[in-house]
């Protein structure tokens, strides 16, 4: 069986997306890629977290192939192949349908950037994707899915910014590989559930939310310290 | 002792409702039909979840006569028999109190839908009954809370929408199999406490909640990819 | 030791509470009465849950002295020994900071009657008392806070409504023995939640919360079928 | 290895913020002083709690040196630091990013005292400090942090106030020890959702938010019943 340790990583960070809360059922995937072989592992569609293997895991090639597994891939597979494409520098890709964040993506607003805890991760907002249109969603959904995300970031660093909403849809987020796409998964997810909260503070106070946001000098920081060239949070890994 | 398997689907059907966090104490119910004999099997009347065993699962007719159990089964009972009655293809009925969906009950609000999580199992909103009137509380509560249910859906399919909240009360749900119908009733809280936020990031943002409406033809590529007769979500079993 | 059966109730009634979420750190306290000998058993003050066993609570008589025990008694004694001596019809009291029914207690509002959930419990609103005078909590604090309680019920019966909220404090429940009182303490949670979700969906739709109380005869028939002459509900224990 | 029991009891306090769910990943550290020899013990930076050990803490003095240990220590150190130079009566601090309590601090408000789970450790409202300038995030933005928390506290009693929120930031929080400054930080995060609900549910009304202030009276009562000369709550330790 190919692609051993792959289809390990791929497994774990599956598991961990109901461990985190951010899954109920089957509503979520995980995948990451092998750039060397232009293949990425990716869940199998609709099947029980409970019942996931490393070796249930499907093995695909950039054009949706199924180059290894006996089960179906995720039906956003081509979402997923769309991205690694595109980008060159995203190893692993998450796709949930959190409650906090699909309530911002339903609400079809971007989280505004309200402090340090998201500032950690996104340098501004999470940005939220425009709804596709009929003729997008009958023609191809999944990959023009995908294609509106790329689109949504004609202006935006997927590194900087490593999440997004899909309007009346929910979350994809991504890193360097899938564990990293789970941790920014999980972001969104908190940062949602606060900024609601902030809004809602802002409200009943009769404050206009737009004095929440954070100063862009306390963007720069926080993202700097952790991500910069001369960052200094952590180890030093 | 009759229905060997049919009362263990129904035993581990109740045990799942405090599982995924539907129901506090008693407050839940669950049933599978056998339609060949003319039966079905439910949950036995303010008994605690801990005490439940396949053994004291009751079996009734849909005249509500206990044909075998020493219990009395759940006082929903009369509400269950009639569905299965008037809805030839409903094989599992479940109810519970659980508290997004009994908010948007007592509200006397249909969840509009906002999003793919809602369009994977309802095509469109998930509808609210209206509110029984005096005679009909008075005269035969339970039977007429199944009367107000048909009576709702008589433009609608249950198939395609397997489930609806009753005005005051709260939340039932179906399926082919009891299940299912718990399935569908964790579908129902997790998109009643999505709407929720979804419409107070609205407020919050001074934006129409319409202006949140999932667009029709997401509904039908979402609710078609699923259930429709080119579905290719899962495994296709 | 006295009252070994007893102790082991209050205790098991206590333990409870952490294990329903009411309770963090000690933030609560449960207490039972034995009428033939004018005595009960409370929860000693500040001690943690899980340092607590059948042989640390606190025997005490009405007027508040320690009869058995090597530990104070909970700091909301005089009110617990206050309702004893009030109302005959109470056996046990439960005392807690759940953050739900504290927010509406905090707002100084009585928990409206919007469904079946809590009209299965109370007959009507979770009242709320007024707030306790500057003399009245310089003067005798825990002791006036059990008279404010009586004087709120002068036009209710405590067995009707097994509950109340405490102005700018908290919830106290009552019943038949601590383990009713606690039962009533996570009803009056759950309906608390409900109940702010219940208005926050009348808002974002701009509709009256008025609109959404349940009728009175809804309240008339679940609270009968469960507590009336000829109530049908369970087992019929 | 020196200081074996304070880095026992720093280990011990770290691991209880995602026990309380406090923190979630590695957004959060506690610390605690000894006064004699000049130093704390604090948090390694970036350290996943689940592989911490008490010999992994760090040891530094007052200067942020570390003079103990292998790890960098945790990037809010010259926070911590600063706040032990400042406040001699305070021997422990804990960091979160908590999310009722962030909510509070980027809406910019400071958390009003509405009852008495508040008043039972604050002496008032749970204060907001203000923002950091531009330059005081580019010279010394973890040091500077600790100045704007004295500088707010300037009119204030850092034990009658155990705590505050540094704005569009989060909550820091502190006691006799790290394990009290652990509990302060679960004391916030309760009364901030409390807090928020108590808003709602006025909004909801109609009703001033004003008029949910706890009055004076009653934060002298339940202060001073916990922490004044006559405290007669716990067991007198």
């Amino acid at each position: 069986m190919m692609l051993k340790e792959l289809r390990e990583q791929v497994y774990e960070a599956n598991m961990d997306l109901p461990k985190y809360g951010l899954v109920v059922f089957t509503w979520g995937n995980a995948s990451q890629v092998d750039r060397e072989r232009g293949l990425f592992v990716i869940k199998p569609s609709g099947v029980p977290y409970d019942e996931l293997t490393p070796e249930s895991m499907v093995v695909c090639d950039f054009d949706c192939n199924v180059v290894e597994g006996d089960l179906n891939p995720s039906s956003d597979t081509p979402t997923h192949a769309y991205l690694y494409r595109q980008w060159d520098n995203v190893g692993g890709i998450v796709h949930t349908h959190s409650s906090q964040a699909v309530s911002w993506a339903q609400a079809g607003r971007p989280i505004p950037c309200y402090g340090t805890t998201q500032a950690d991760y996104f340098y501004g907002e999470v940005p939220c994707m425009r709804g596709l249109t009929k003729d997008e969603i009958e023609e191809a959904y999944e990959l023009n899915t995908g294609k509106v995300i790329v689109e949504g970031f004609k202006d935006l660093d997927p590194v900087s910014h490593p999440g997004c909403l899909v309007r009346n849809h929910g979350p994809f987020s991504w890193g360097k590989d899938a564990a990293q796409a789970v941790y920014h998964a999980v972001v969104i997810e908190e940062v949602a559930k606060m900024a609601l909260h902030t809004e809602q503070l802002c409200v009943s106070a009769g404050k206009p939310i737009e004095e929440a946001l954070a100063p862009q000098y306390l963007l720069d920081k926080h993202y700097m310290r952790k991500h910069g060239p001369n960052a200094y949070y952590g180890q030093g890994k």
